[in-house]
């Protein structure tokens, strides 16, 4: 399986859906990134198609916005 | 594996959304359930948390909202 991207920024929201991802898809298969804290990487997210955290990037390339965390006009700030 | 529950509404942002999580967790593990088609599990949507479509409930009972097709006010409508 190819890896996915999950995207966050700390905050409560974010870390109960990092937490139900590895549960779903493992850890293996999974590459977390806090944008909060690697701020060289909102960049690479906002290319994607990222809006808001947090937000999982498929290996297909899709979105998956997960629940609503912050926008990332507000991690950005 | 425990069972997830996919709920949609065949809206093009629910079918991009089943195909990216039977991708990534595997058709056996994850229950599709068309609740404008199955009308009758819409209370059962509603009662674990589903705000909006598509929507996946994992084993442990969370929600995740993923991306945004259609509120359950409009399914119900």
């Amino acid at each position: 399986m190819s890896t996915s991207i999950f995207y966050h920024a700390g905050c409560p929201v974010c870390v109960s859906a990092e937490h139900d991802i590895i549960n779903l898809i493992g850890a293996e298969n999974v590459e977390i990134v806090h944008i909060g804290e690697e701020r060289s990487r909102i960049a690479e997210a906002e290319a994607v198609g990222v809006k808001s955290v947090p937000a999982l990037l498929t290996p297909t390339k899709n979105v998956l916005h997960l629940n609503f965390g912050a926008s990332i006009e507000d991690v950005k700030a």
